[in-house]
């Protein structure tokens, strides 16, 4: 259910609301507008009795929400989010376009500066590392851990990147909470319900990608899981799909940006690495997910992918990079949006070196 | 088997080999390319027997081909296949995005008329429409026929737009051949090779639209069973696929563009209309088929979507095509294309009448 | 529309309103039950004007079918439909199961009757094969045509086995329908409407297989072509659907036998031959279809599966097929089937030969 | 790598193979065998150095495995795992079949009682019920926690079933763990690798069900995960792939229980249930899985499906289990299986209570 307030409602008359909300067993989810305040009300004990609600000092009506997803809906929030960065000129979900590059997984501190630096330079603002890796083998490199995460923190006072990291579990989250400045979760996780409701816990940022089989609805109702403990910012990512189609590793779902967009104000960014799983399809399907509408990109960038220890046949090779976003820069002015300058400061620091 | 012919050799001597080859019980494709003529081999007895090509004048080389395409192949020409149209400026392949655009069926003249009018004055230079309908079901409407076609030759003269339509058998390949300037394979015939052996002997060029859950090599061996019988006019379209996502009618796998210009020297176009099935998606995902390197564009546009017969939903109403070609004439130079003027010519045709 | 007719209408009545039904330009599909006759109204004008049809002699009630197939579905003809060979005890869709198998496609003469003798003796009363074959590549063997035909015609004189065989254009069911005893539409012609159509005119039963992508009512609606020309004889195959799973060529979909016998009248076997694509998983899949409820099955055997110009990987070997028999034999009557005695007269017969 | 003993190799020459391996800082998996034991060597540190190995007392070959599959696979192990019950007769891979029924979640006492005394009166030996359900939606019913455990627990003592329950994390894990006889990995957590070692940690078996869009070797990588830990008692279960079809909830894969048992020595359940999503698929798809040689099922049993508070609509009548069973008990003796008695203990206790 969703409590709109009058548009001249006062702060102590919402957070009269909200206790009154919370007293009834449910919980409350204020979300100031541009118009007006709404109150969304959620908990699982099915139909919420409006009760003396709608009586309220500064209610203006309340409307019951059919869809399944409740916080993540347009109808709770009409305006994107939009996720800031205190200190900085990133975010995800305004008018600049988020570039998330860097290597699969941090394999050691030169590895990770050298694409740091490059992806920095070209125009990224965030740089993407993995330190716990979900691997189909028990017997693959399965990352760095916490020393990949210190790596990644030193990366960012360097080059003033935002760091983005996926965390595995509870214990993971728990540290790459401390060090990251958005958390993970990957694809395999999409539907761990009992990770999503931690992170929806923590303090931190939260981007959900899509799972390898789910349906528009199940991913949206995965960020409702987050946004349901009370963490709003939340992204999502398009990474592909499986399907029965073998020229690419998973098959690039680019309509799900539109759709998401139609239902949802979250901010929704896409992984041509991993949906297209092939280095020579990076490019022009980062042309495509920019075109369609994205809010950014998440793209694999090793300084020698040959070596990687992970996913090398799907990372661009450093001037590839370069390329790509000379590409997004002529492509986002066309769908009204912009892209970061390319980082003078750091080409000063890498020939100052 | 390729033959590949010195760069001097005479075409009596490419006609030496082609007869050699032909004696042997095979047939021969000769095609001149920028440097030098390739003869490729095919029937389906198996193995070529190189015997005495080899040592015969003019031969540079053989070349065994291992891919199960051949015609469709770059190894048996390398620069990209153009089609052009006598007569007129239209192309499909060249630098130009080939537009085709009109509505999912031919309903009446007028019908016709008013979408060729605004499609054109917007930019299309091809005109789409169905006077053979394959539907799901025998009580549905199955097209004018015969009748569909002479309205489209109508529409030809008027409008200066070249046909686009699709045939579902040998009988109504036999009319369309005879009326359009492009005969259509529809995506449920992807694998009636019989229908696409006789496209193959026809003398228009053939858009071949993939299959539901048509992979990669099957796609293209639809059009090597075009070539085979010697019409290398083929287009290859993109029309989504079959998937478990129910967001859109169909998943648009907008990958398979860089895909089958990694292989092939065949165009390639984007049908975002069946490919997701929904308006709304229909322009964002144009924007995304031009920036990924798409050849061009087959859209539905009807002149009341509402009172369609077939494929309402997913029809543009005019204005939207207007915006859509607006986007497109953006992002065509950021991939190094041009879009054909808008048709002044028609709407001086227009504002006349 | 279902015109129902009272239990003790007349033929003459039965009779006059299909006449009625015609000369308002539909087609009337009478099918008696065992309690009345039912008149089936189709055509593609869209709704049926009830008009006087309600009030003629014989008519108890007008029922208005909203599924989009009408002709295949129970609410038309509650009984199951039994398809029988006059002069022969087989028959498809009773309680005896149809055992129908053979080579992938007739290479010769030898091959056949290698094939027709030991799975004629094994009790096998349907023998498949094909003369007509539809390949991805245009270089592949396409079968022997007419000539594989004739092969079967004498086979069928000489082991008393009903042919059931492809065809893949107007053409070649011309000669199929004067050679065999059931015409097979092959999984990638489901959606060749024209096809369809002209399968519905022919004289002889008519099996159509399920598209690699084909939902359920799709699959009906392919039948439902066959049916509204006017051919009532329709046999349903599940042959596997195409997915992401990669351990065998197609996802054999047994499910589909249960959803089908829900909503239609018609009879359904199962290909485990294609729908696995691997010798090895034939007969488990072959237990599995009986067990679920299957009328038959169809599958590929091969007196030399490794000399084999098609299929060769999934057809079975002469003594895996008894073997297969054998548990066929001990599960059909857990679902009240039989199955017919292995045939003595055919063994006779090899062993004076 | 494997280390296979000479058959006379004594238990000191083992386990000085298994400290020699550790020292060298991978993990050593003796599995005793009927001719010789075998010694697996895991870890990810890529390439075992045979180094001395090769030379110590009682190794007869070092055997590099190409696959990535180790533990679980039949070069590892060639006789199928068959998984006891010390103190009952109940067993999961031998000859008799494991029969797991219950509701989907435990509700209550009286509801999970109810559901006990009617699956165990039929046949079953093993009960299932769901504490900590993996819900898509944040609002939905989340399980009754440690309070279902209880139940389950009570009703164990009661019945002298053996329950099989899911933990959907660690925490859980820790719970169902000292409660549960057979701890279930879900669909949605097939690819949660933490939850997966964790699992290999358990004292108890583990059943892995596979993931919406696994493919075979995914799956059985997710019991390699649980193995590698050390915990080797592990059961695979089938419960449907997640299809383009939509007449099931999922499209069940039986072609992948001789897939399994081909390449692995463990056993493999089917779960028509979520493999249909349909009550009246459920019995025929039971069939079908007992038929193509699953060691068991798990059937979804609701004393009062209507009332069910999560997969009502799949959940059988307990009067539609005895029928089931009746139907399994016919099936069983045909691939050599066979199925417990009826439970006239059981039969007595109701009748007594």
């Amino acid at each position: 259910m969703l409590v709109v307030m009058q548009a001249h409602a006062t702060e102590e008359q919402v957070r009269a609301v909200c206790r009154k909300i919370e007293s009834l067993g449910y919980r409350a989810h204020p979300m100031p507008g541009a118009q007006r305040t709404a109150v969304c009300v959620t908990g699982n004990r099915g139909e919420v009795e409006a009760g003396t609600l709608e009586e309220m000092a500064g209610v203006q009506e309340l409307i019951r929400v059919s869809k399944p997803y409740k916080l993540v809906s347009r109808d709770f929030k009409e305006e994107n989010t939009v996720i800031t960065f205190p200190g900085t000129d990133a975010a995800i979900g305004g008018p600049g376009l988020a570039i998330i590059a860097g290597p699969c997984a941090i394999e050691s501190r030169e590895q990770a500066f050298a694409a740091a630096e490059r992806v920095s330079r070209a125009g990224a603002q965030f740089f993407r590392g993995g330190a716990y890796k979900p691997r189909t083998s028990p017997y693959s490199f399965q990352g760095l851990g916490e020393q990949g995460l210190q790596i990644m923190a030193e990366l960012r006072d360097k080059f003033g990147m935002k760091i983005v990291t996926e965390a595995i579990d509870n214990e993971s989250l728990e540290l790459v909470e401390q060090y990251a400045d958005v958390v993970q979760i990957g694809a395999r996780n999409m539907q761990n319900f009992s990770l999503l409701k931690r992170a929806g816990r923590c303090r931190k940022p939260v981007m959900v990608k899509r799972g390898m089989s789910a349906t528009l609805e199940e991913f949206l109702m995965a960020a409702e899981y987050v946004m349901s403990e009370g963490n709003y910012n939340v992204i999502l990512c398009e990474r592909g799909v499986r399907t029965f189609a073998d020229h690419t590793r998973n098959t690039l779902d680019l309509s799900v940006v539109p759709a998401v967009q139609r239902l949802s104000h979250l901010p929704i960014v896409v992984d041509p690495s991993h949906g297209t799983g092939k280095r020579n399809k990076v490019t022009p399907l980062s042309r495509a997910a920019i075109a369609v509408g994205a809010d950014g990109l998440l793209v694999e960038v090793h300084p020698e992918p040959d070596q990687a220890l992970s996913d090398g046949m799907q990372s661009l090779y450093p001037d590839q990079f370069d390329e790509l976003m000379t590409q997004v820069r002529q492509i986002a002015p066309v769908v009204g949006r912009t892209v970061a300058a390319t980082s003078t400061r750091e080409t000063a620091a890498v020939v100052s070196s």
